[in-house]
């Protein structure tokens, strides 16, 4: 079965199961990433307190850590909703958002990385730098492209043994046994805030509804699928609001046979 | 006057009025739960500081108290608007979001409930059920529909001495004195997060309107009215995100005689 | 070069830069302000814990504080991005959300305003008559029209030394040296939360691009080239919700020689 057709089934997946995505992040993209998982098909919720973490991540069939907008309370509540996930065996997905823009974010970043069995991490080339300790310098939560985006994704997934998202104009996607290019997407995506956390909830949510075995395309076929709706939201909507509520209708709109026909996913 | 009727002259109240509708609620529906008020034609306003809670629940017409993204501090504040509110006589609307998803949550309902004189619950049978005892499992902050509405929302009514307002596909509402189904709404409602606490801010604000007495009728044309706006704008948007834009719009441009020709609330 | 020539030269700097406009802001318009910044053309960019909030406004171009959703850590954040924002010589724009409708909100914006060196206030004029010490009362975050928009312009100019704007069906605009009226806007703009807060965003974009001895007509060209999207999206979008996307799509859209002929900015 080729990639595209991959993808097609998991998103199939997860229209039939409905997997609940516990999201611990920012507050910035809270509501846009529950508006962005319901038209996915997947089940939202966000709980961030330390009393009630443990049981939501427990419930969960996947969770998003996403340091947009961290502070000490939140990074201590995504320790213990890491913990409680990983003990269950569900996969922990993290958005390193502005890592290398401030001490606290790279440091948080990698102490998440280095104590919990983080599943994925999708990020942009300069975040990715920054976790690699490579010099370069994120300003504000955006980065300046830096190279190869696979070779980050190379480092990454070996580094910390993770599957590795590396996202921009391509994306590039690499596990421990196989790597994917994925070439949907469109520069409108750019123009609106918290896409790149939409894009790592759309992982979140083809993780839950994939074995680990699948992951690696899991992620892939996610990206494909999340860049496939850009382009089909940008083709009648040119303005960055609009595009943003077409965005939304695209995730819904598109049925996996759309995703077989539209996903650019190449393996490596 | 029958419940149609009594609805429309409620929300040319509240057009009237412009009631000051205090929030302390989840982080992800923060904006949304504003620009719903505003497009009803009320005035939203939210505050959670300690210091600041009593002083602005005072002020304010309602308050809604919403569990969604609960955690202590705020809990506390709660706690703090909520007797300030029912000092001044002000109607506190709940909405236990997830109750039962965590013991956090449950307890935390319970406890608002126990403590004071809340006017309103808004929820959904899952919630209900737990706040009830009743078995069951509340998945995230969605549940499962489990039985009759209406039976809960009596439940709730005489347990809590609150006007109970169960809603789903039919919303059932029940007061001390009287209890209505309202027959409006859209599944589209489920593909957008926050409609549930949009609705209870709705509630909030046709309560801040009405006097205590027609208080179970307040909640039921709330209901009918958000119900209308939600079936109209379905019938010009049929994806999600553009659904939630139509909404806001519906909100806004439905008029009295609008509500009263296309409420369908049948009094129990 | 006249005040619309000024405008327009300043829009382009501001999409030629991209400034890094670092906020503090409150729980309500978070996405949206990013998305606002997004959409004209700056970085957005969120961060309020203690621990790196002066690495952020270091290497932002402007700070914006917003005290609509305040509490006490976030205060403390404040303080310690503004002091960082001043020694580096970035513009510190205030916007005193709600001041007059709780004391700490009065007390809050008073602090700052007294603690450090505030490039720019904007405000309705509640707000600003409250900073005063002025009798009124501001409901919730609203606030009635109270007497000379001008006159308040002039008093906060004068008495806390800063740029001082106060908006309303006109917005008047006052810095030391020169004072200007703008005449841009809709009625519409009342009718979706944060709007208040997003014309703040569009200052301090406007501010980051503008060399200190421009500030004045910086500030006013950021509320004209606001006030003129929102004139073009009421064009096409006449309720709430759709008009709050179209607002997002006229900013991106307008381009400095829209903004020359468009703008109503006017010497005083």
């Amino acid at each position: 079965m080729n990639a595209a057709r991959m993808s097609a089934v998991l998103l199939a997946e997860v229209r039939e199961r409905r997997p609940l995505v516990h999201n611990i992040t920012n507050l910035v993209v809270q509501n846009f990433t529950a508006n962005i998982l319901l038209a996915v098909g997947a089940s939202p919720v966000m709980a961030h307190a330390p009393e009630e973490v443990e049981e939501m991540a427990r419930a969960a069939n996947s969770l998003v850590l996403n340091i947009g907008t961290l502070d000490e309370s939140q990074l201590k509540s995504m320790a213990l909703a890491a913990a409680a996930a990983c003990d269950e065996g569900r996969p922990v997905i993290l958005d390193p958002v502005g890592a290398g823009a401030t001490k606290m974010r790279t440091q948080a970043a990698l102490s998440l990385l280095e104590r919990f069995r983080v599943a994925v991490v999708r990020c942009n080339p300069g975040e990715a730098a920054s976790l690699l300790g490579q010099s370069g310098h994120t300003r504000g939560v955006e980065s300046r492209t830096s190279g190869d985006q696979m070779q980050l994704a190379r480092e990454l997934a070996r580094r910390f043994r993770v599957t590795a998202a590396v996202t921009g104009p391509e994306d590039a996607v690499c596990g421990s046994d196989s790597a994917f290019v994925v070439r949907n997407g469109h520069p409108l995506l750019q123009r609106v805030t918290g896409t790149g956390c939409a894009a790592t909830a759309v992982v979140a949510a083809f993780c839950a509804a994939a074995s680990p075995e699948q992951r690696t395309l899991a992620v892939a076929g996610a990206l494909a699928y999340f860049g496939l709706a850009a382009e089909r939201a940008a083709s009648r909507a040119g303005s960055p609001g609009s595009f943003a509520v077409a965005l939304l209708d695209e995730l819904a709109a598109i049925q996996p046979q759309d995703l077989e026909a539209g996903a650019k996913v190449t393996a490596e």
